[in-house]
């Protein structure tokens, strides 16, 4: 096998064993804006309701009963991402030279767009619909899970340039990868470890400590906890988590979903609110898919606001400096939150 | 021991086992732009010949022989960072509750201020005197090499808003460490057992891969290498690294400085030309203080030029995505500094 020269391949690197997916695809991508400028007054959105020739042909739509696809007449819609970093049409292909290998950049990449009219954050959709938005994220998950081959999936939102949005209106992001990030990689390590010592999850300790301490919880429902984490990268970053222990986010329960959506919406609210409309991201963190036994890892929503910046330091070690302990954070949070 | 409230500590994740400084004295740091704008104009500047009072005193400077400290008269000027996210005077103490632990913020925060005049990025610098500014790196990673109880230090320059620069006037930082960052962790890890195994550095093994292929080198001198590494995480990511074995570069000789200067300086200076002046970081990677035999760890610089924006994905999974191949970097690089 010889060293793969074109686009679409994930690179590991010899020392640190981390993957970088090479997209020379994605260099095609415009960037309608300076690169230190938050998008707006765009004369033109392609994710808006009447431009739906704009997007590759639509995977699956939420549709006013009767309206066809590719029109208008719906409140999500999920398309393949224009420039993709990972394409699932390719075959699994290892490549290896001399002390270095890759594998072709098999996986998915899909956009699902937040509403038909344009508005920049998730706490701008009319009431309810937000349910639905998170019932679209369970299913496109629970379906490139069953793809082959496919070992990881994980939805993202950007909202704000800073946070890497390069569209405006409301959208997330899900990418399923062929390889287990890194990240995942180091908790799985440790939460199975954990598990055969103890015999529990670490995460539902984590929890239970939590609820004990109250000085970083946020929000108790039935079944879905908020709490901002005791080593924070970010000022004000909050988890989600179902209560009792569930693995998979794309086998939540209705219920589970709609708690879920009430206390996400609330408590990106409550940020925007005290933060003044930061940038930020979201993220769902599940475990690999196929994985059989899954009694060690919890899945979780992280919110991750962006009014710091990941300088040098951060990039360069792995080590983020956070000037915002998350028991203030916290305190501010749940006094927003009391009111409603 | 009880959970510590105050701030200056370094908390560990009990899941992905990476470490957060919660540093509250940067809370108070000054803010002086937008946070999506480069600072530009700025009327007053704390790092210009004139303004010495306006930085806590100097640690050390390069001055013109009779001039007093912490007054006009030098070229090259370091000083305690004003709002540090690590303390030298405190103990190292630990903290545990529960499932969680920290550590008091023992360490170290300087800042390298680089000319008395306002430039924006070290190509600006008078010819010659960029070199005297690596002396100094390395007087000062060897002088806090030898405080007890730190494992680590890393040199970091943020040029550019966008990568993590809150003052344009060329300045670099060095944060030393109580413990040793995640990134760092896992590359000793990997080159240790590659060690055990084929009693060679596994750094040593890439670069003579990488001068054996060619497509990825960008420089080779006497003494230093420059390469786009095989999985880069930025456009135009490069490193520079001693050819010989040298884990440590506070233990540099003159010469092998002397030629880094030179082609760090120029490969610097290729990137602004192509990229147009971008925000970059680099980063002086060494072994960790006081590590005895190293015999598997190398040191480098990397250079990370800031066009693409480090999303939620990338923050979510550690994984990257990067549109351009390292071999079309190279290339272009080699292009431009051929005519030098």
């Amino acid at each position: 096998m010889t060293e793969k020269k074109t686009s679409g391949e994930i690179r590991k690197d010899p020392v640190s064993e981390s993957w970088v997916i090479i997209a020379q695809e994605r260099a095609n991508r415009p960037l309608t804006t300076a690169i230190n400028n938050r998008p707006q007054g765009q004369q033109f959105c392609p994710f808006c309701e009447g431009y739906e020739s704009e997007t590759l042909p639509e995977i699956t739509a939420l549709r006013t009963p009767g309206m066809k696809a590719n029109g208008p007449g719906w409140s999500v819609r999920v398309v393949p991402n224009r420039y993709p970093a990972l394409d699932t049409e390719l075959a699994l292909e290892l490549y290896r030279s001399g002390i270095y290998c890759s594998i072709a950049a098999r996986g998915a990449h899909e956009v699902i767009i937040e509403g038909a009219a344009h508005t920049r954050s998730v706490t701008e959709l009319p009431s309810g619909m937000f349910t639905e938005v998170i019932k679209i994220y369970r299913e496109r998950l629970a379906s490139l899970s069953r793809l082959p081959h496919l070992r990881s999936g994980v939805l993202i939102k950007n909202v704000g340039l800073a946070a890497g949005a390069s569209i405006e209106h409301s959208h997330s992001q899900l990418i399923a990868t062929p390889i287990i990030p890194m990240r995942l990689q180091n908790e799985l390590k440790t939460a199975r470890a954990y598990y055969r010592k103890q015999r529990r999850c670490i995460w539902c300790d984590v929890l239970a400590e939590e609820r004990r301490i109250h000085s970083r919880m946020v929000f108790e429902g039935d079944e879905i906890v908020a709490v901002c984490p005791y080593s924070p990268r970010f000022p004000f970053e909050t988890w989600l988590m179902p209560k009792r222990h569930h693995s998979f986010f794309e086998a939540t329960s209705d219920s589970c979903l709609v708690e879920l959506a009430t206390a996400l919406h609330a408590v990106v609210w409550a940020i925007e609110t005290i933060l003044n409309n930061p940038p930020y991201n979201y993220v769902i963190h599940s475990a690999p898919f196929k994985s059989k036994n899954c009694s060690y890892y919890h899945w979780r929503i992280e919110i991750l606001p962006r009014v710091t910046r990941a300088a040098g330091f951060e990039q360069a070690t792995g080590l983020f400096i956070n000037p915002t302990p998350p028991e203030h954070s916290a305190a501010q949070l749940r006094e927003h939150l009391s009111g409603l």
